[in-house]
């Protein structure tokens, strides 16, 4: 949950008149506008066929229903015209890594579910339905999803703790035709890689021109890094809280040793600071901090994406001092990177092809269609749009469903 | 799902000036407006909060939801005020009993999950989400709406095969702690028994001076016996195929073993045809039919409740000549026993007062405040409301809810 929005404190401080703790767990403060506005949650369902008498009922409920469930029982693809399953996302969790918060488990975790499944309805006129589960082993949480699967277009999966984030996603997507998709991973890469290909078009740069470090090997880093690889990136490394992440490091997960035979071309190790010493680009997911020294450190005309929320892990005052373009995960600092750029778009594109999978050409997709909503008013404070500019969702729609069509997983 | 609406011939004529088929499996007619009516689904997800410019966002969204969410962390309680999880239902099936269309799977059960879905909303304000699972085994869908427990308030169980039902009813009340209800079996009980209540004060007497025989031992039959037994009936019978349900019958399946046990006091044997001889009330939830001289022979002043949907057991101008008072499942004859009339309401009472299960007594409850709306208007033709009629969710949803509290499974 690295890039998602906005600052707690120039906002409460607006709303409320007073400064407000800066994190969690305060006691329950029922005039917080924040409470008075989860009030009953955030979401609703509604009917969009009419029920007001008899003859609506025949034809919504008995005897006409019956019809519509023989006709997808003989011809089972007919689910995706006569239901509602191929415009609903079923938004699952099972509460382990929930915002910066940790582990709070499924019921705690809830408002940020419906939040996210109000920004799919909002944003990209997806339905969603959160999904919280009580159980947090691997082989649990993949067949129960896939045992839900027959009821929606798609699986989102939200604040799972890395790395058995990556296996559930894996093995999902082996079971399951319809798009599995660990927005914390891919949505979070897609808006850094768009906000990375403007940055580099504002300075006359190609990726293959670029060094980036990424500070941060969870769910975020690894899958930025695998983004930046395929979409053709000089050489990405990415740096653990134990530094570098390098083929000669016996420490290494599974997942970090993967990392590592794809990235760090260069063969760097040691420190994240040492590693951006002449480095072109930082992309911090983190939470860290990195010194004002490391980021003078770095290539002249450097991009810095200091990502972390509330607090960048270099402030895009300092910052600015050395970077030409800095992009934070703040709504309050210019170029935002904020998921909700793209998994809205990213799973109505995906929906509207009926795509059995999201694959990296549909997020690349993604990345360029989100890119190209900038146009000529590229600046180094604008490197990437507004997640209220109403462009964004249906370039992004438009690009994703096309690449489904291209790469061959689209099914109508 | 014997008891639920209409009759499909009558009302396909009216719509379409033309006579369509009487059952499902013919081929898709895209011009039917049963399929016109369906065509992408029947419900959507909407946000009852706004999320327009980033300060709606910093509520909704983070950084406000993180306040939420910690709250809920630590006092778990929170989570019905703060999230939809209390007026939300889950609609849960596995697909091997849709209507009367027997093992269609779930993909093809949707249509009806979705139409129950509406029918909350529109008839008890509560929210509700089509479940289908993709697993049959007792289990692992006992396992699987155990994990998802967690966003939602209640479970509606909705076409499962019997006995599978009852011992997935049975295993999940035991586990969750939030409301678990089989509406193919206590639904149609709670309707069939209301509309029983009011047949016998028309004609002035009383529940215990009757003898009723019931067609059908699955999920509505099994559970119509328990509740008339509760409700104090002089004496039930229930004939499967086989005939009477009785304790000498050595073919007896353990929830046949146990039904009679408490019902058929008299000890009849035999055929449906002969335990009809003499008895007061016949109530038909098997699809079958009842000859005529069957009927001829009950007691005088006999009530025929034919609930076979589309065909009763028995024609009403039949039962007509015989019966005091008749209900069919159908919506074009007087008296129909349908579903919608409590489902509804009980969970809205039940979601009110956040119950931890629905009792015996919130369904007798039900039962009695269905039977009431009637009041003075009571007529042969005329004992039970009409699924239109507004007074009845808010009746059965209030006296749900103060029988809740009766029983000490209100929690608030």
């Amino acid at each position: 949950m690295a890039a998602e929005i906005v600052n707690p404190r120039s906002d409460s401080e607006s709303r409320n008149g007073h400064k407000e703790p800066e994190s969690g767990a305060e006691p329950l403060d029922s005039f917080d506008p924040a409470f008075a506005l989860h009030r009953g949650g955030k979401m609703a369902v509604q009917a969009t066929v009419p029920v007001r008498d008899k003859d609506d009922l025949s034809l919504a409920y008995t005897p006409g229903v019956a019809k519509v469930c023989s006709a997808i029982a003989e011809q089972p693809d007919l689910v995706h015209d006569y239901t509602w399953k191929s415009q609903v996302v079923a938004v699952v969790t099972d509460g382990t890594a929930v915002l910066g918060l940790g582990d709070i488990g499924p019921e705690a975790s809830l408002p940020v579910m419906e939040g996210k499944a109000i920004l799919f309805k909002q944003f990209g006129g997806v339905d969603a339905v959160p999904i919280a589960l009580a159980c947090t082993d691997v082989d649990e949480i993949v067949e129960t999803v896939v045992r839900l699967a027959p009821s929606f277009g798609g699986v989102n999966l939200e604040d799972i703790s890395a790395p058995r984030c990556f296996e559930i996603e894996r093995r999902l997507q082996e079971r399951l035709d319809i798009p599995v998709f660990h927005d914390d991973q891919h949505g979070t890469a897609v808006v850094s890689l768009a906000a990375l290909r403007n940055a580099a078009r504002l300075s006359g740069r190609t990726l293959g021109e670029l060094r980036a470090v990424i500070s941060g090997a969870g769910a975020a880093g690894v899958a930025i890094a695998k983004m930046l690889v395929e979409a053709g990136i000089g050489d990405v490394a990415v740096a653990d809280r134990k530094g570098v992440v390098s083929r000669d490091r016996q420490d290494l997960t599974p997942i970090k040793a993967e990392l590592a035979s794809f990235t760090n071309k260069a063969g760097l190790s040691g420190t994240l600071e040492s590693a951006l010493a002449g480095a072109d680009v930082f992309i911090g997911v983190s939470g860290g901090t990195v010194p004002e020294s490391a980021v003078a450190s770095m290539a002249e005309g450097a991009f810095v994406f200091a990502m972390a929320n509330p607090d960048p892990e270099v402030h895009p005052e300092v910052a600015h001092k050395y970077a030409a373009v800095v992009a934070t995960g703040r709504s309050d600092f210019p170029n935002q990177i904020n998921n909700v750029l793209a998994f809205p778009g990213i799973f109505a594109g995906a929906l509207q092809v009926r795509a059995s999978r999201i694959t990296e050409g549909m997020k690349l997709a993604a990345a360029e269609a989100l890119a190209s909503v900038v146009g000529d008013d590229l600046a180094a404070d604008y490197v990437i749009p507004s997640p209220f500019d109403e462009r964004v969702a249906p370039a992004v729609t438009a690009a994703v469903a096309a690449a489904a069509r291209a790469e061959g997983v689209a099914r109508r």
